[in-house]
């Protein structure tokens, strides 16, 4: 496993750890300046300014884009909303490719609406990946499927397990054109007894394309916007990157957290050298 | 599938969906006279009542105990705190057996407090479960193992999936004996990819227990006591039982609702009610 001490270079921060409280381009220096290796931006931060303009201030910076932040969601109650939705996640994949990312982060959706049709909406959510991938392949931009906590599979992903991930992967990329792959994040997949097995499934089969951390309060009080600090949960961190990098994984280690009331109250210089610090001692 | 239509005798009602407000005593005779065929109550309204007589009173009004809920969790920080668990649920499974309960709920419990070792407490569980097999089986009250949904893996329970709870029977009881099974809870579960033929392989090794519903509600606002009445939230019910029914589940749908800002508050008998409606018409 590589030592992360002194390695900031190897780390890069998703801008909802800062609670995207000042525009993209503050956030972007503010990053850089902190010595951190690379950026995951969000599409609202992105498309409100100008994208080649960012993309040069992220060169000039130096700033790796470890993801672009992420789908529209697939499933729809309509053949034109489903269509809809694929047009617009072509459009994101033009931007992430401007932007230069590694790859655009699939967060593919829950139950339409209305539904309880959880086969039908994961039946949406591979049709719809499939449709996508040739515009991934004509950008650069591989699709990183992103396995979320089964308590969003009514509202935000479908796709609940990394296995379930790569199944996906298999399915449609048999060929392993290196187009569609997946992100691993730590909160959304710790508690999986097969998570292990499906991280060496993963490296095998060469789809590790992003890993995010972030930390599982054990007194978790929001379903969505309280996630920990590493170190301040229960997450085997160092485990599971481990696990990880043993399967071949060898870009940058990206922070994640959606916290309301803690850290996005906080200074945002503050909550950089505070991942800095737990990055290089708790990960 | 069984039609329930005209059927509560093949229903029951878990006492935490009316929100424990009155003795054990009582809401026996409520559900009994709702017209439902089981109950399934839990140890601090029974232990803190006379265990005897509750068992009178359950066979005078004729309602079967579906399930006991539920074990004191077993990881802990100490050999000393382990043995006082495993003591914990020896006691409780004597009750069990005086209730006449169909099975001994196990809610295995989750990391230790300050543990960030998942797979420790997973072995603890496993050892802890082994331990109580014989007990089990002289007390004539099975093990039901109950996987808790993945977003209590750190606080309540390290059993996570339906499949993993079948292999740990699979480990501790290779012959079927007839002592260790599941309890399956639609909430806990729906979202499982594997779902379906995780209910197969578990009709398949006679491991099929209890069945649990409620409803998982799209605008979920609490981790623990948010849970939604059958038909108000996104679960495919319905579909579940047809499977769960298919692998050979005869016994009796039982209904666990958690809801303390809603039916937790609402008239005991008019929640029985809606129960009694919803299970005929939705489930």
């Amino acid at each position: 496993m590589r030592n992360l001490q002194g390695r900031l270079d190897l780390c890069s921060v998703n801008t909802a750890t800062l609670g995207h409280r000042e525009p993209l381009s503050v956030t972007i220096d503010r990053i850089a300046a902190a010595g951190f290796g690379g950026i995951a931006p969000w599409r609202h931060e992105v498309e409100n300014a100008n994208v080649a303009e960012l993309a040069r201030q992220l060169r000039a910076v130096g700033l790796s884009v470890t993801g672009y932040c992420r789908s529209t969601y697939l499933p729809a109650t309509s053949r034109e909303q489903f269509a809809a939705n694929i047009d617009a996640n072509k459009a994101a994949l033009r931007d992430a490719a401007t932007l230069g990312a590694r790859c655009f982060v699939m967060v593919v959706g829950g139950l339409p609406e209305g539904s309880r049709d959880l086969d039908g909406a994961r039946a949406q959510v591979i049709d719809g990946i499939g449709e996508l991938l040739q515009t991934a392949r004509d950008c650069g931009v591989p699709l990183a499927l992103e396995p979320l906590h089964p308590m969003y599979a009514a509202d935000r992903a479908v796709i609940n397990t990394l296995a379930q991930a790569l199944d996906i992967c298999a399915e449609l990329d048999p060929e392993h054109a290196g187009n569609l792959g997946v992100a691993l994040d730590v909160y959304h997949c710790w508690w999986d007894p097969a998570l292990r097995a499906s991280i060496a499934r993963a490296g095998q089969d060469e789809r590790l394309l992003a890993f995010h951390v972030c930390d599982w309060l054990r007194e978790t009080r929001d379903l969505l916007l309280d996630r920990g600090m590493m170190g301040d949960g229960v997450v085997d961190l160092s485990g599971i990157r481990r696990s990880v990098e043993h399967a071949g994984y060898d870009g940058l280690v990206e922070v994640e957290i959606f916290s309301k009331e803690n850290w996005w109250r906080r200074d945002p210089d503050d909550v950089l050298r505070i991942c800095a610090e737990r990055l290089q001692n708790v990960c």
